[in-house]
C-alpha cells in the first residue's frame, strides 16, 4: 500500500471526526492507547473547572449541588452502549484490582460448596494475583488452564470462571459467548476482565449472556492515568451478589450512619468508599468522546487498522519479525503484538523517532490502535518506521562488525 | 468576649499565615472542613498542568517521566509530621474502606487462631461494616463494645482492636496510647481510623505504639472530593502484613508480569491496582498546605478556636442547646457538637447566612475548625450567628402563635 491509498482510506473513515475530540501531540504516532489513552480535548478544563467553581465555591454542598454523590452511577451509564449493557448494570468505581476482588468475592459467595476458580495461564497479572490472594484467604483453589482448556474445564466444582477478554501481549480474544454458555451450563459464573477491550471492540455483555465484568477506565475510555475502574453486575444476579468489601456507599441509606450494612438494592451496592470525584470528571471527559459513536464502527477501524499494520509490516520486514497476534481480526482486539529478538531495542528506536509502542518481555513489540483518534496514516507510517529501524539496525550491525575487522 | 478580642487572638495566631494557602469564599464561614477540606490555591493549576503538559504532551511516558509510578510513596511521605509517623511507613492508596479491609484481612491473618474483631458502639458506620464484611466472610466475631470498655474487653481472643481515633458525631477522642498498651498486652493489633483527626490534632503514631492506621484526604488533609486515602504500617510489622486484596501494584516487579503474587518488601506492599494521578495530584497540593506547620500549633490552635466557640455559643444560648462533646480541648478532635431538639432547621437557617456547619440526627450540629484557615473570629461570628438564629426562630415561633390565635 501507498501512503496515497491510505490517506485515501482516511478520507473514507465514518469516525475520522472524533480525532478532534482529543489533544494528540503532532509529532507523535502514539500507539500506546490500550496502556493509556490519550488526552480528551474538554478533560482539563472540565477538571479545572470542577476543582475551582464546584470544590472551591460550594465546598461540601457540591455532593448535591453538582450531583457528585450520583457521579458513579451517572458516569457509568455512558459505558452502557459501548460494552452492550443496561445502564443500571454499571458502575464507576474503585481500580479494576480492587473490583474483581469485589466480584470474586461476591462469585464464591453466591456459589457455596463450589471450591475452585478458574482462569488461565497467561490471564492478566493483576487478575492472577487478585484471585490468588482471595483463594488463599478462603481456602479455595485457583486453577489455571491452558487458554483453550477453558470451556471443557468448567465442572460442578467451579465457582466462577475469571479470565481477561483479550490477551495483554497477544491480543487474542476469548469467545465469550463460549465461555459464558459453557460456565451457565455448569452452574458457574463468570467474570470477565474488559480491560483491553471496553472501547476498542464491540461488546454486548447482556446478549452474549455475561455474568459479571470488571474494567479500566485509562485504556481505551481515555479516563487518565489511573482512571476509575468499572464494574458490571447481569441485572438477574443483582439481588444476590453481595461483597465481601462493603462500605457506605453500597449502603440503603448511607447517611443515616447506621451499624450494620444494609446494602441498597441494585447496582449501586458494589460502591465501597468515597469516589475521587476529581478523577470521576477525567473519565466522564473520556467517555463523552464516544458520544454518537457506534461501536460497530469502532470495531470494524480496528479491524482495518490492524490489518492494515500488520500487511504493511510483514511487507516490509518478511521473516525478521514474527506475527505474534491472531491473524484473523475477528479473534483479536485492537493491539498487535510482534516478535523480534530484539523488540526492547526496536522499540527504543521507534520512540526515538516519535512512534510510541511498548515492549512486553521476551520480545514483543506491541502496537494498540485507538480507533477513535489513530488514524490509517499513521499505521502506515508505524509500519514503515518498524521497516527502516530494523534496516538500520542491520545496517549499523554490518557496520560495526566491519569496523569490528578493521581495529 | 468582643469580636475586637477575637480579632485581637487572629492577630496574635501563628498560623495567620496558611490561611492564603486556601481559596475560601469570603462570604462564607466554613466550618465543615472536617467533612471536605477547603481549597488549597494551588490545586486547580496543579491538576491542570498536570492533565494537559504530563498525560497530554507526554502520555504514557509520563508514569516515569513525571514520577508518577512513585506517586503513592512520595506524596505519603508528606504524612510523616503529621501523623509522627516514619515516611517509609505511609502510603496513599484507595479509599479509607478499602484500606481499612486491607489491613483488617492483613491483622487478622497475621494473628490466626484469634477470632474476634474488637471496636466499638457508635465506631465510624462505614468502618463497622467494613470489618462486618469481612468477619462474615471468614467466620470471624465482631464484637461491638461501649466506648469505655474497649481496652478491658481485648483479651487472647482478639486479633485486632479497631476504632475511629475522634469520634464523628461527639468529637470524643480515644487514648490511643492506652489501647495500644493493652491490645499489646494481649497479643492483639491495633488498626486505627485517623479520619477526623488526621491534620487537625497533633499525632504520634510511633511515639504511642501504633501498629496500623488508615484515614481519609478529604477532610482536614484538604485534598477534594473522595480523595484518595492514606494507610500507615509501623516498620516493626511490615514483613508480616500480607493483604487479602493484593495487586500488581504491590508486587516485588509489577513489571515482570509473573503468574504469582510476591509482595515486595516494606509498605509498598499494600498498593493495589493503579491509582488515580489526577486525585494523588490535588491531594499532593493539600498536604503541602502543611508545609513548615508544627503539629503542635495546630492542636493548640484547635482547642482554642474550639474552646472559644463553646465559651460563645453557651454565653448566647444557655440551656437552649446542650455541649455534646468533651469539655476538655485534650478529650477532642477540632470539631464540635451541640444538640438541639430542632438541629436541623438550625443548620439551615445557619447556611442561609453563610456559616457552614453540618447536621447528624438525631439532634447534633456539628462544627469542625480546621486550624490552618479558620480563625478565632470565624469561631466568634458563627457563635453569634447560632444565637441569633435561636432568638430569631424563638421569635418567629412566637410571632406564629399569635397568628394563630388571631385567625
Amino acid at each position: 500500500m501507498t501512503l496515497k491509498e491510505a490517506k485515501r482510506l482516511d478520507a473514507g473513515d465514518p469516525l475520522t471526526f472524533a480525532r478532534k475530540r482529543f489533544r494528540v501531540p503532532d509529532q507523535l504516532i502514539y500507539l500506546d492507547g490500550n496502556s493509556l489513552g490519550a488526552l480528551p480535548a474538554a478533560a482539563a478544563e472540565r477538571v479545572y473547572a470542577l476543582i475551582r467553581d464546584q470544590w472551591g465555591e460550594d465546598l461540601i454542598a457540591g455532593w448535591t449541588k453538582h450531583g457528585w454523590i450520583d457521579a458513579p452511577a451517572r458516569i457509568a451509564a455512558k459505558l452502557a452502549p459501548i460494552l452492550g449493557a443496561r445502564a443500571d448494570e454499571l458502575l464507576i468505581a474503585d481500580s479494576t484490582s480492587v473490583n474483581l476482588f469485589k466480584l470474586l468475592g461476591a462469585a464464591v459467595r453466591a456459589r457455596p460448596g463450589r471450591r475452585v476458580i478458574l482462569t488461565r495461564h497467561g490471564n492478566f497479572p493483576t487478575d492472577l494475583y487478585v484471585a490468588e490472594g482471595l483463594a488463599e484467604m478462603l481456602g479455595l483453589e485457583l486453577r489455571r488452564v491452558a487458554p483453550g482448556e477453558i470451556a471443557r474445564s468448567v465442572d460442578e466444582s467451579t465457582a466462577v470462571v475469571t479470565l481477561t477478554h483479550v490477551d495483554y501481549r497477544s491480543s487474542e480474544r476469548h469467545d465469550m459467548r463460549a465461555i459464558n454458555q459453557a460456565a451457565k451450563a455448569a452452574g458457574a459464573l463468570t467474570l470477565w476482565d474488559l480491560s483491553h477491550s471496553a472501547g476498542a471492540i464491540e461488546l454486548r455483555l447482556d446478549e452474549d449472556g455475561c455474568d459479571l465484568a470488571v474494567g479500566c477506565g485509562y485504556k481505551y475510555l481515555n479516563g487518565g492515568p489511573g482512571a476509575p475502574a468499572f464494574l458490571y453486575v447481569a441485572k438477574r444476579l443483582q439481588d444476590d451478589i453481595r461483597s465481601p468489601l462493603q462500605g457506605w456507599m453500597g449502603h440503603s441509606e448511607p447517611f443515616a450512619f447506621e451499624e450494620s450494612f444494609r446494602p441498597v438494592s441494585g447496582i449501586a451496592r458494589l460502591l465501597t468508599g468515597t469516589p475521587s470525584i476529581l478523577a470521576l470528571a477525567a473519565l466522564d471527559a473520556g467517555l463523552d468522546t464516544f458520544d454518537g459513536i457506534a461501536m460497530a464502527d469502532v470495531e470494524a477501524k480496528a479491524a482495518a487498522l490492524s490489518q492494515l499494520f500488520i500487511d504493511e509490516v510483514e511487507e516490509r520486514c518478511g521473516a525478521e519479525v514474527r506475527l505474534a497476534s491472531p491473524r484473523d481480526p475477528r479473534e483479536r482486539g485492537s493491539h498487535v503484538s510482534f516478535a523480534h529478538p530484539s523488540g526492547y531495542a526496536v522499540i527504543q528506536a521507534l520512540i526515538e523517532r516519535g512512534v510510541i509502542g511498548d515492549f512486553r518481555a521476551p520480545d514483543l513489540i506491541r502496537f494498540g490502535f485507538a480507533p477513535l483518534y489513530n488514524c490509517y496514516e499513521e499505521a502506515w507510517r508505524a509500519a514503515k518506521a518498524i521497516g527502516e529501524v530494523l534496516h538500520t539496525r542491520a545496517w549499523d550491525q554490518r557496520r560495526f562488525r566491519e569496523r569490528a575487522k578493521v581495529t
